[in-house]
């Protein structure tokens, strides 16, 4: 069994090598993975004096005098600002700005590819909420929409709250609401699956940073369930003496009889197990205290809080992940595409809850027969971009 | 005489009408100038997973621990920001940043059309100098040079020698430097044309603002002549009060004998006109009592401090206007792009006097013959940009 383990272990590393080893040669090739094109040539002395001087005074003069006007003649009707201060990238945590970037340009590929929409990638070299905010809000005319994209909890919170106020354009937290509406829309066909209700169910979130966070408000939204967070020190209740705000704030959707307790305390007889922390922390003794039939979305990255193989052999039938190479990837790029694209078509300033819960419901409805193996359409499904962005209106 | 010139402003004017409504009509259509793509697709799970997660990550790690490495893996080999806060766009003055986001898309064409660099224009809601610097600073990891942009003197002096100071990457003031690079270009060969020295000639510059400061700073490092500046209230001389800091540092440079006057006062004798002021300024006269054989560049826009054919009938056999419908035409954009692609390429940090003298004569030496009418290279001339780069090392 060790030796069995180890060479597990061996072959993923090697494998993990190899293709961190391709990653790496393919963007050195690259050497950048977008670029700039012009959506006309400039080859003539005609097209220079119509889109720069002088015939481009004619276009400023308009949109100085009618700012409203200028989404009908400049990109901003199609462009989003990917923004992040690399405070928590991926699994790797606060690498700063250039170790984002590579991230976002990354981003900016989905956005294109999936949405047609064309994004930019803005990491910053400032980290305290009233210097994004100040950075953002300068740079805002420039963009159709701020994309935010890991940046760490709780500064995440208020930074995207204060934008979303003081900005006439869609701010939208990715990490938080593109992760949220996923995992409702893979819970709405897990209940169907398990022939559960989620207003019946007990649920366990570990992890109370931006994700965590964004679940437990999206889920209360939709149907107030029995919820409860845990993090580094065990689940949050009103007895802990060392929640900051954000986490007191889970306490009005959360754990209303002020239970204590640790992981595996309180996953005991629960419907449901939502994993945005750590791998491995989900114990197949655990999962087997959970109730019949156990909901499983283990989405830490790259190992999730339980593998799927273990969780099968401790019952469980329906399994998400956020990897792409097990069944039911719970991935934001379901969401974020389609999201920006219906604002940016319907000219929606604020992406509100009520979008958010719409979002999810058209996503979970494009899976027409729900199975253990299929709970969330996959990221390259088509018809994804489009029902999504007809709901945002 | 009265009939006939009022017929010519009506032409003028429904010539500038259809050419506006043209101008409309192309960005309607277009709906922005510029998009993003993609230098690889992203059509396989395969790449999904090189180019955005898992397969990111071990690049993100990379340049997070070596950040001099971020040009090899990201687009900042290649990007500059167009960054402008929309105070002093084109002859339209303070128009804010809306009304600023048509030109610097037009320049961002320009940059991809002449140096195949990707250009972002960034427009800023922010106008103090303290401002502008901030939300440059905090975008700056996201390019690989910062072009500044139609912001207003005297701010725009501050704004560029800070973020120079602070900042590893080039920054560079196109209204300042883009245009006296090629002001000096034209000089070079306008010398040769006249027979005359720059170092004894008498030069009057009419207009104080960033373009005037740069071109006075330039010939001084160049051939330190004879210089007067002339504002709105006349001679910038150490007997006025009512100079700003900028304007005072001007008498560093010029008229070194205090002499005061109006613009006719002090063209009198002297062998170069450069405005870069208002349409109009310079009369049939004025040009008269200059010395013999003047060199006019009247770069004021859309309309030049004296009309080329005012300026033949008053004897100038060499004149430059900031126009494309007049011969020798001081464009911007015969110099900016190969700055920026030098740079670039050569990881400059800094863009130095040296590179700017280089550059003027490397643009002068691309007229073989200089004459009257060709003492700067078209702004379509490809050979411009390689030339121009190579001097930026």
């Amino acid at each position: 069994m060790t030796v069995c383990l180890n060479f597990r272990i061996l072959l993923y590393m090697t494998d993990k090598n190899s293709h961190d080893r391709k990653a790496l040669e393919a963007h050195k090739r690259l050497a950048g993975k977008i670029s700039v094109s012009l959506k006309d040539t400039l080859d003539s002395k005609e097209k220079l004096s119509l889109y720069y001087t002088p015939g481009v005074a004619a276009v400023s003069r308009l949109v100085a005098n009618a700012p409203e006007e200028t989404r009908n003649y400049t990109w901003t009707n199609n462009s989003v600002a990917v923004v992040s201060d690399g405070s928590a990238v991926l699994g790797l945590g606060n690498i700063g700005p250039e170790g984002a970037l590579p991230v976002m340009e990354g981003k900016a590929m989905l956005f294109k590819h999936f949405a047609n929409i064309d994004a930019i990638p803005i990491v910053l070299n400032v980290h305290s909420a009233d210097e994004i905010i100040a950075a953002v809000k300068a740079i805002a005319p420039s963009f159709g929409g701020i994309n935010l994209e890991d940046i760490a909890a709780p500064i995440c919170f208020e930074v995207e709250e204060r934008l979303k106020k003081d900005l006439a354009i869609p701010v939208f937290h990715d990490d938080q609401h593109g992760t949220a509406i996923v995992v409702l829309a893979g819970l709405i066909n897990a209940m169907k699956v398990t022939s559960r209700k989620l207003e019946d169910a007990k649920i366990v979130i570990s992890g109370a940073g931006a994700a965590g966070t964004a679940i437990v408000k999206l889920l209360y939204k939709y149907a107030n369930p029995r919820m409860f967070v845990v993090d580094s020190r065990g689940v949050i209740s009103a007895n802990r003496t060392d929640l900051n705000p954000e986490k007191k704030l889970l306490l009005e959707y959360t754990n209303k009889s002020d239970i204590d307790g640790s992981l595996s305390d309180i996953v005991e007889g629960a419907d449901i197990f939502i994993g945005v922390s750590k791998g491995g922390l989900l114990t197949q003794s655990m999962v087997k205290s959970m109730d019949e039939d156990p909901i499983i979305f283990a989405m830490a990255n790259p190992e999730p809080e339980i593998m799927p193989d273990e969780a099968t052999k401790a019952g469980v039938r329906v399994m998400a992940t956020g990897r792409s190479d097990f069944p039911n990837q719970i991935n934001n790029a379901v969401c974020f595409p389609g999201i920006f694209r219906g604002a940016l078509d319907n000219t929606v300033r604020t992406i509100t809850d009520e979008h958010k819960l719409k979002a999810a419901e058209v996503i979970a409805g494009l899976v027409e027969n729900p199975t253990p193996d299929e709970i969330i359409p996959a990221v390259t499904d088509e018809r994804t971009v489009a029902a999504i962005a007809a709901v945002i209106r």
